[in-house]
C-alpha cells in the first residue's frame, strides 16, 4: 500500500494525520524495525517517547531509515520535556528549521524561539572573524541566555561551535538536537556532539534538515499535550 | 565514504558546497543512476537542468531515491525560467518552504514569495467552508495574481484543489512544483496533477517536503545566474 487514500474533502489534518502514523506503525512491524534496539532507555514511558519523536521523523521525511539512525541519550526527551517547561530559549541554525516549530505550542510554556542567520551583526561577526553564521550564531546564544535549546538542522559548524566551548569548559549546552544534512563535515559534527555528556537527540549518518530538526521539537511538544 | 571531512574552519559554505555536489555526482554514477532515463527532454541543455534540480534535492535530504522519483514535463526547467524572468509570483503551502526559497536570488527578477496558510482571514474561510487552509490559500492565489508558480511541499489538498479548478475550466495554473510529503492522499495527489498538461515538477510517491520544494525552487533560480 503506497498511499492511502482517505477522503479529499476533509478538512481535519489531525484526522490525515492519525491515519499517516497508523500507516507508519504498521509498516514499521511489517519491516519488523525494532526502533531503538540498542538505545539505552530507563523505562518504557522514555521509550514510547522516543518512538513517537522517530515516527514523526518518519511521518515528516517518508523515509523510514530514521529508525535505524536516530540516537537518543539516556533520558533525553524527559531532559527537553523539563526545559521547555523551564521556560528555556530554543535556538536554530536556519529560519526554515525556526517557521518549522510550532509557536503556540511553546507559548504554552513561556518558551521562545530564535534564529540569528539573517542577523546583520551576524552576518558582519562571521565575515569579520572568518567564521561560519552558523558558529556566531551559536556564540550569540551562549551568551545571551541561560538554558537553550539547540536545534540544529543545517550547519555542522554550529555544532562544530558547541562542541568546541564544550572542550574549552566555557559552555556546557543544556540540550542539542543535531541534525543536520550533508555530505561534508555532517557525519562527523554529529559524532563530535554524541562523544560528549551533552544531552541530545542526534540522527547518525548523513541524513537530517531544517524539517527534521523541527520535526523532533514538535514530537516532543505535542508529547507533552 | 560517508563523510568527506574538508577544514571545519571553513567559512566558505560555497567551497563545501561544491564539494557535496562532487559526492553526489560521484556516488550517482557509483550507483550507476541513470538520471531522467525515461524523461521527455527536449535537448542536452534541458537535461542537464533536471540533473542539477534532482542533485540539489539529494543536497537537501542526503537520499538518493530522489535521482529515480523525480518527474518533470517536457522542458519544465525552461519553462519555470521563463516564468520567474516574467516576474511570476511564487506562492507555497507552508511557511517552511516560504522561508527556504532564496528571496535574495528572487528578488533580482522582480519576483515574490507568499504563503498564506497562517492569514487569519483564511483559517475562517477553510473552517466556513470546511476545506483546507491549503486548498483555501490556492484559490486566494489564483484570483490574486496573474503568473503564479505554486510550490507545494506538504499539503495534497492544495494540489487537489488546483486540479478542481482545472477540471472545472476555470483556472490552469502557469507551474506546479508538487513535492507533497506523506502517507495519505499524497501520491494520488500528485498523479493527479501528472494526468494534466500543467507543466509541473512532481516527485512522485510518498517523498518530498518543505525543504525539497524550496530546493527545486532554488536550484532554478541559481541556475539562471
Amino acid at each position: 500500500m503506497d498511499d492511502a487514500y482517505i477522503n479529499i474533502r476533509t478538512s481535519d489534518p489531525s484526522e490525515i494525520e492519525k491515519e499517516s502514523f497508523a500507516i507508519i506503525s504498521s509498516e514499521l512491524e511489517h519491516m519488523q524495525v525494532l526502533i531503538n534496539g540498542d538505545i539505552p532507555v530507563e523505562s518504557a514511558g522514555e521509550r514510547n517517547k522516543i518512538t513517537q519523536v522517530i515516527k514523526r521523523c518518519i511521518h515528516t521525511t517518508a523515509d523510514f531509515d530514521y529508525a535505524k539512525t536516530m540516537y537518543f541519550t539516556d533520558g533525553a526527551v524527559g531532559v527537553l520535556e523539563g526545559l521547555i517547561r523551564g521556560g528555556a530559549v530554543i535556538v536554530t541554525d536556519t529560519n526554515m528549521a525556526l517557521a518549522g516549530i510550532n509557536k503556540r505550542e511553546l507559548a504554552k510554556y513561556g518558551c521562545s524561539a530564535k534564529c540569528y542567520m539573517s542577523d546583520e551583526d551576524v552576518v558582519r561577526e562571521a565575515a569579520a572573524r572568518n567564521m561560519t553564521r552558523a558558529a556566531v550564531s551559536m556564540e550569540r546564544a551562549m551568551k545571551s541566555y541561560g538554558d537553550v535549546i539547540f536545534v540544529i538542522g543545517n550547519a555542522p559548524t554550529a555544532l562544530i561551535a558547541l562542541r568546541e566551548h564544550y572542550d574549552s569548559g566555557d559552555y556546557v549546552p543544556s540540550f542539542v538536537i543535531g541534525v543536520p544534512v550533508g555530505f561534508v563535515n555532517v557525519t562527523a559534527s554529529k559524532e563530535l556532539i554524541m562523544g560528549t555528556d551533552i544531552p541530545c537527540i542526534v540522527n547518525t549518518g548523513r541524513k537530517g534538515g531544517s524539517n527534521v530538526a523541527a520535526a523532533v521539537m514538535n514530537a516532543v511538544l505535542y508529547g507533552m499535550r
